[in-house]
């Protein structure tokens, strides 16, 4: 993989931070953020402007360019990457070290007197526009809005905004309408006395109406945005999408219904023009909901006075809690997905002792099983294929330019997972198709204890997830080992694999309480740069726990795993286990044997059912 | 323990809140904070003004009194306490429930529009009320400085401030000297460009200028600020204290010095003035320091432009790492403490059978064996002496109304702590003087597992101490059982038993990274109210640790226990510990048999050292 040569780009940014056709007066540095107008984490290909501009194209990652500098922002996942694809041009700032500094801090080192700092407003949250200008202003520097993206000024072959057909989704996915959305939504709204809600987000305007679309890859989601009112829904979305009789007949476009659920459609780019409207016609008292990472741009539509920002919005909350309808198919989802990849892992013991099995076959070989399961629609996320020291990249793609061909000497990490119609799916499973050194087992073994510690953890009802982020480190820790990365994330339902507001990572102390109904994933892992890397990662369901007490009577939570895939028994060094975890790991495999061996049984996969039969005998351990 | 009747006093109270000659115009809400001008966690009677209101004299606790209502916000520790001690005019609101409001929201609930909130702005630290007004002014009310405390306006026997003599400590006990302690300070702020650094926390003036005081029970503190200039130093300090010639010579009030080094002495209530001479005078660029939580009065002396507000101050953080004659004296004075604990056991076995010894007694014998130890001075807190169910309250203290008389049949809680001019101690130990029910072996063993799992825990230089809390939980979680506090405080050499800023809590994300030299407690409990309450407490030292491994060349961290004091062994369920934590048991008694064993020894202490002799035997496992 070579770096982008970014020498001539970045002369033409700094250009355009002094053209006075985009800027009232010039600006000594600009910041790329990484997101688009709705702070999507994955963006389409129009949106990748921090790539474009420095070539690292990770999920997460800043850019900020002054007139003598261009560093770049990411977190321990992407230091290989990133170090990989960018140029001299660019320095790396790790995120997570201790002597890396803030973006803030960073300018205030670098930047003349009175500097002023230029951003795209729609493209910036407003949580952290007040943060930077914050520190900014108090070292004399001015962080300014510059309408014009100054990126797409010099992105001459900038790929047109996507707007693909949309899905509609009924009760038996869904298991509550978008009406009912709507009428639990306004209550949240009455109880916080707000007038309006605008939502920004994309998977949240998916999940309200019940809709997914495909503009953003492995996100099912459509670019729109919405404000509820306490009488009225406004839809802002392009294109001939809502022509189609499906989408209109699932919205009742054309139904006589009360006025409080008619939804008025309007052009995805008057969004800015009629919440500055609604703004301008507040009342007192009026309040405005947003969450306060929309984009400063649509922040400032509306006046201070009238703001109500949180964290996380109410659908975002509500989201989060799957019901009945949703955790069955996630259940069903994830069943399928095991199918697929005891296909795929019984394929790879026989094809790669041959030689021939690169990296892109694997993660082709496992789209393809994938896509022969029912309500298949697309991978969550690009597949991170990866052999021996690709595997020390976390989040790895593999592309022709470094992709290793598998073999019975290196670990194999394959971090995968697919959306189906009725769920979300992300596993990660590390095998070795030869024989592991000791060295490699005792580091898996560690990884599969802290795994386990967080699976099989018990914790009162109201604990937030970070409080389990050091369980997943325990192992690792008492060794000296650890891992840069948090331990899981919230896991949409046929919608991203990566959503808020839960999740297990020592990074966050706002993360909302866990609840029975929450799915995240549980992901530990440890990396050697250069060498391999290891991680295991099921989706898990937050569900209530028996205990033999119940202090206060608070009531306690465990998980369910929804994964269903065998972990390698070869790479378990079972003396290191104690025999809880050994319990954990037979009880987890017989369940993958009755659940799983009953679908590929059912799908007439006879050779993959002997591949799980196989890999789910019990653990024998040496006294 | 009867409740304070605070009708009269509630009354008086609302009539000051209307008084003209108090308010400007009438406040409908008056907040009486806990602290004093110094944000001190324990205060001088004269200070104790939410006490003198409520009849509620935990440490921690806000009170807010309305025209309608009067509100007390405390936490876990207190519920039961602040109940007894409150009449029906207060309500308790139980922070870390879910459902208790904020003050700000329980604020907005209750009183009409445009209303006006009153507190004495040299009680509220900035950073509270910057929280409480922006909530405040966003539901349309006021939050007001009242520069009469109106508390004591209506206080007629309020007790004088206390002004006693100081101790000077010298290098064997500091281990640098207060001018090295100056310029190590100014340092800092050379790094972060500030002029000036104003000490307003009472433990930070007395280890900047290696002195100690006695104005506040427990705490050897006196009541003083500093301001510290590049090129000056102001204390302002009251009373003919600093006529002492030792003072006078320590602090070398009467040499010839390099200006820089030469202390200016000015009155206390001259502070105030002072900072705003000092804000008036400051030319652009010349930024001031201040802890964010220093009182709204003093933060508003300096105009907005020119604060540099820290959570933590540069004295707080040097403060807590303790330096080799500072770590050596915490274990001298860990080991004295010790020797009065195992007299007082010796002691209690033999005579709590009689039925004669209350839990004043018994808290008395303590401070008597304490004193007996060399550079004794007082205890470091109000000793928690706590039999059957008052061990349920967990920040008890024993008043005749409540002392019970300790018995073979009860659980007996001792959390005590003495302060020695070489070191501060806290240690808690739980004792069964008859034979305990298998529930409570039960959940004693419980408390030591998380006891166990956060001192023999490994983890990476740079770890927070919040991310260990949840280690202290695991074994109660597993079980539905909890506790209501934190895991572990910092604590002083010589200074306040609790320090930040570092920890172990889940309440705390921004505490300080642990590091070597960092001095916390470890105390994981359990209680049940209505029956008895378990805790086991050793304060710890965070000392660098030895791994097979070392990833990123970070380095590890452990904790090395400076209390040695023997666990009762007949409250352990020896078939509920690993072998891992028996070892650590077993380790653990070796280690305070050989050390403490050989100070019974020297001081000729022969019966105790029968006794700890007997209670450090290895544990043995039924198999």
């Amino acid at each position: 993989m070579s770096p982008k040569i970014t020498t001539e780009l970045l002369k033409q940014l700094r250009q355009g931070m002094k053209n006075s056709k985009y800027v009232q007066e010039p600006v000594q540095a600009y910041i790329v953020p990484s997101g688009d107008a709705h702070q999507s984490e994955y963006i389409a290909p129009c949106d990748c402007r921090r790539a474009f501009i420095s070539g690292f194209d990770g999920s997460a990652g800043t850019a900020i360019v002054t007139e003598q500098h261009a560093a770049m922002w990411t977190d321990g996942r992407y230091f290989l990457q990133a170090a990989h694809q960018m140029d001299n041009n660019w320095t790396l700032m790790k995120m997570g070290l201790k002597d890396t500094p803030t973006q803030e801090d960073w300018l205030v080192s670098v930047l003349p007197e009175g500097s002023k700092v230029g951003v795209d407003p729609f493209i910036i949250p407003a949580d952290q526009w007040k943060r930077m200008s914050k520190v900014l202003r108090s070292a004399g520097h001015d962080l300014v809005p510059v309408k014009e993206n100054l990126i797409d000024t010099i992105w001459t072959d900038c790929p047109q905004r996507p707007c693909k057909p949309l899905i509609t989704l009924d009760l038996s996915y869904t298991g509550v309408s978008w009406r009912d959305k709507i009428v639990a939504l306004r209550s949240k709204m009455a109880e916080r006395k707000v007038m309006w809600f605008v939502v920004t987000a994309l998977d949240e305007v998916a999940w309200l109406f019940n809709l997914r679309g495909s503009d953003v890859e492995y996100n099912p989601v459509f670019f729109a945005y919405a404000v509820i009112g306490m009488n009225t829904i406004r839809l802002f979305i392009d294109g001939d999408r809502m022509m189609d009789p499906p989408v209109r007949e699932h919205l009742q476009l054309d139904s006589t219904l009360e006025p409080e659920f008619k939804i008025q459609v309007m052009p995805y780019g008057s969004i800015l023009s009629e919440l500055q409207a609604v703004g301008a016609g507040l009342s007192p008292k009026e309040k405005v909901w947003l969450s306060d990472k929309a984009s400063y741009a649509l922040t400032e539509a509306i006046p201070k006075a009238y703001r109500y920002l949180t964290p996380y919005t109410p659908i975002c909350i509500a989201k989060a809690v799957k019901n009945a309808a949703e955790t069955e198919g996630m259940r069903r989802a994830h069943i399928k997905d095991a199918v697929a990849l005891c296909e795929l892992f019984n394929w790879l013991e026989k094809e790669v002792p041959k030689g021939t099995v690169t990296e892109i076959i694997a993660a082709d070989k496992a789209e393809e099983f994938r896509s022969q399961q029912k309500d298949f629609v697309e991978l969550s996320f690009a597949t991170i294929s990866s052999t021996g020291p690709n595997g020390a990249i976390i989040h790895y793609k593999p592309v022709p330019e470094t992709n290793r061909t598998l073999s019975v000497n290196e670990i194999y990490l394959l971090d995968s997972g697919a959306q189906y119609k009725d769920g979300t799916t992300d596993v990660t499973r590390t095998m070795h198709f030869g024989t592991p050194s000791a060295y490699e087992k005792e580091c898996f073994t560690y990884v599969l204890k802290g795994h386990i510690a967080v699976s099989a953890a018990i914790f009162p009802n109201g604990t937030k997830g970070h409080l389990l982020d050091s369980f997943a480190r325990s192992a690792l820790w008492d060794c000296g080992l650890d891992y840069l990365h948090g331990t899981g994330h919230g896991v949409g339902s046929f919608l991203n694999v990566h959503e808020g507001p839960c999740g297990i990572s020592y990074k966050t102390f706002a993360d909302e309480p866990l609840e029975a109904g929450m799915i995240v994933s549980d992901e530990p892992g440890y990396y050697e740069d250069g060498s391999f890397g290891i991680r295991i990662e099921n989706v898990v369901l937050v569900i209530p726990a028996e205990t033999k007490y119940n202090f206060k009577n608070r009531g306690s939570l465990t998980f369910e795993p929804l994964t269903l895939v065998p972990i390698q028994m070869k790479m378990i060094d079972v003396n290191l286990l104690t025999e809880k975890e050994c319990n954990w790991v037979n009880e987890y495999h017989q369940k993958c044997r009755e659940v799983v061996g009953a679908e590929l049984e059912r799908q007439g996969r006879h050779e993959a059912l002997q591949w799980l039969l196989r890999e789910t005998e019990p653990l024998g351990r040496v006294q």
